[in-house]
């Protein structure tokens, strides 16, 4: 991965048991061991580094976009397991369903691997083209050809193509414009085109039940105003969702309650008085700057998961398919109730409640607790990053993170996860003021907890943002488990499928 | 037609010589005078009156939808050019190109007008689903079979039928909603789905910028609160604009301007100081309850011309075709701008900048200029109809006006109109106090500005709406014209054209 702010937070620095470095990157090989022979960790396991390499990448380059990175990552890891699945004995892909199946005699672990990984190749070239160089130097150092564009079903670098190519193509047109191409857009590939215009300005809140464009130090000395980030994504269409509104949060609490006021005053207290391990927890949910978002952390995170249980390698390719797709759900469902809604974030509340009057807050890097007037008020952020670009109900985190806890729970039948992260608080928001601390996430459940709360903590999100995601990415998970087990069972109903010869 | 509030103010009903009630409706009959004979006027003019019949119902059963009106008419005529063009000797269709064409022995006319009377039909019967007994009625009447589905392209009903249903599968997919299926949208046909949310409210303007939605007598003694008509219609697929953007309007006016102060103040002057013949010429371009929208109102305008001018059904064909799309084309581009925009209109303006001042004014019915509060301004329409639900700039009477009226134009080889119509002023605005007025119409130019300045008069557009407007109507008619020529001429190039046997 690349360096994160402040260093080595994930396991693999810490627990040798565990590392998976010489796998990742470039520099590493699928083959080193002999393809067809069992890895650990697995070929899948190795091309889920590579993505989520190219999307920390392309985060620094561009920027954190969590939607589009759950995307991104859903469709790669659909090509994996659409070509993984033709060597599956009972399993279909989404795209071709059993019309891509090769004979027994071909469902070997080395055409697996050589399958999935020009899927990999073909989804991620495709997803992001920016980092075309490091993914291509990363398919050559594991042993493949770039060049091999076959679509001969009969080999099994033809059904990788065949596979990533059909997953694309759906995609292409799945509503969430990778191709800038949406009527109403400004051409620029996942460029909005539904006319939002916020109803505040970044001074000025005419309605404080609306979300406001926050602005932010832009890291040179001026100021950069927030663009609603992705405010059509409601539109993508979903992986086992009936529609993006189907479990839609119910109605926001608005200013004029005391539920609001009250979660308000929560925030700025939480805020105010921050331990170190909620420091070392808001940085660890907020992922650092070259973050790949909450899907991309809890890909990570079932990677721990797989090292932990020694998963081969086609119960990762399960794994991530199903994890990755139900997180990208998760975003769909929670982005339109943010959009529905529009509500407000801390940031405005606590203007709009307090004003000029004097409150206690996190007084900045190394400052701890200070008096200050509510206008200044700032989250336990750098400069550059007041509050994430959309608005806040329900909080993406929560809705995420419950999703993919309750589907590792599911998946693997337990809901233990025994994750322990050494970590420095205050590295990302403090630097020169770290302090060393353990986090420990025993289950997947309170993992998700843990995610949900850190978002008041570091004053991003009040309570009710926080509650109604849970409850949202735990039913986005209930409602797509079966959707994913019918793909594993072969049992999944394909719609308008992909056909050889088209 | 059906009655219109005031009634009579077609020249049908004042010129003899121009009468076509024997052909409109069920009772008519284009089998009268024999298929295959040269009627007058065509049977395109039977079968557009009948779609304006049609589409005349509809907007009494479910209030006026200009934007979709100008679809469905678009579609409808273009259904009945597609089949047309398959007995031409070098048209060919907007979706199967030249692949209908039939050999020379068949282009008759007694062909055309039954592939015609098909195409009509079955596009009618999808585009006004509620009025399905009226146009199946219709349809009898004129001698055809309603149960005849073929669609053997050697027969000229398959061929109408053929035609009709590649129009409507394409357009099914082409933004309107029609079916209610885009994602983000509530189910109900034609419903928006981009979220779109007023800043205002109906008793609050919480920024005079922006679009208000108007409290209206419901005429049942309630208030109904506007809901903004089809705010996504940018994303509706045009007929020969590259995009809904192409022609954007310039920045409009903004309430801290000296312009649109003075331009709200016109308006408020012009409204108090209506003669007779401004109340009659609003109107009459208001089209009453009864309206078929400017595309409808302009289509009839043309069948002024096409009795004028005694069109042959060619002739006729294309005309129709011309005005249909290149209006549907004006109200695409029309509704970017507004919802980019998304501007107030006078009412919100006149009560933004003068709040409780007293202001001259219409007075209401028989009232004449009085003095009354600005918060309690109405523009000159019935109570029912304070101003229309959408945003102000550009106008959409201005832009489909210019539109239409360059296509009259262009097609004809002439600005001559020599329109005259009779009515009554105030038929539709103040019962009991009616004055009979005669307004001329000598070019479609003069035309398209009186439709624009109308809207001054009425209270419903500042100028700036109207000039913009009539830019952009002609930038689109210049634009769509070379397009409409090549569907002619036969050098049109269909992009993913229908093909027979899919």
């Amino acid at each position: 991965m690349v360096p994160r702010q402040g260093g080595g937070h994930t396991d693999d620095a810490h627990d040798p048991a565990v590392r998976s470095d010489h796998l990742r990157g470039p520099g590493g090989s699928v083959r080193s061991a002999g393809r067809g022979a069992r890895l650990h960790p697995s070929a899948a396991h190795h091309w889920l580094d590579v993505a989520l390499e190219a999307t920390a990448q392309e985060v620094l380059r561009v920027g954190a976009r969590p939607t589009v990175i759950s995307r991104q990552l859903a469709i790669v890891q659909t090509a994996v397991f659409d070509a993984w699945a033709a060597y599956d004995d009972t399993a279909v892909g989404t795209r071709y369903g059993a019309a891509l199946r090769r004979p027994p005699e071909e469902r070997t672990l080395e055409n697996k691997e050589i399958a999935i990984a020009h899927a990999a190749y073909r989804a991620m070239l495709d997803q992001f083209p920016g980092e075309r160089d490091y993914i291509t130097r990363a398919f050559i150092a594991a042993g493949f050809d770039p060049d091999n564009a076959s679509t001969d079903p009969a080999t099994p670098e033809g059904i990788g193509n065949l596979a990533a190519a059909a997953v694309l193509e759906y995609r292409h047109g799945d509503g969430a414009n990778q191709l800038g191409d949406e009527a109403g857009s400004d051409g620029t590939p996942y460029s909005q085109y539904i006319m939002y215009r916020p109803v505040n300005g970044p001074y000025e809140i005419v309605d404080p039940d609306r979300w406001q464009p926050i602005p932010a130090s832009d890291g040179r000395g001026g100021v950069a105003v927030q663009q609603w980030l992705t405010p059509h994504w409601y539109r993508v269409a979903p992986f086992a969702l009936e529609s993006a509104d189907q479990f839609r949060a119910p109605p926001p609490p608005l200013v004029a309650s005391e539920q609001l006021l009250a979660e308000t005053e929560q925030v700025a207290r939480m805020n105010a008085e921050l331990t170190v391990e909620q420091k070392a927890l808001v940085e660890f949910m907020r992922d650092g700057p070259g973050s790949t978002g909450q899907s991309g952390h809890w890909l990570e995170m079932s990677q721990v998961v797989s090292r932990r249980d020694r998963n081969d390698l086609d119960t990762d390719v399960k794994l991530y398919f199903a994890v990755a797709n139900v997180a990208m759900d998760a975003f769909i469902a929670s982005w339109e109730s943010k959009i529905y809604y529009d509500t407000s974030r801390p940031w405005t509340l606590i203007r709009h409640y307090f004003g000029e009057e004097v409150i206690e807050a996190w007084g900045g890097p190394g400052a701890g607790k200070v008096e200050m007037a509510a206008s200044r008020w700032h989250p336990y952020s750098p400069a550059e990053f007041p509050t994430p670009p959309f608005a806040g109900y329900p909080s993406g985190h929560s809705t995420v993170s419950a999703a993919a806890a309750e589907i590792l729970k599911r998946f693997t039948g337990s809901d233990d996860f025994g994750y322990t992260v050494d970590l420095m608080a205050g590295s990302m928001t403090e630097p020169g003021h770290e302090v060393p601390v353990t986090l420990e996430f025993p289950t997947f459940t309170f993992t998700a907890e843990a995610a949900g709360i850190s978002r008041l903590y570091g004053g991003y999100h009040i309570q009710a943002d926080n509650i109604e995601g849970l409850a949202m990415g735990r039913r986005v998970a209930e409602h797509g488990w079966p959707v994913v087990q019918s793909y594993f069972d072969g049992t999944a109903v394909i719609e308008s499928p992909a056909r050889l010869g088209e």
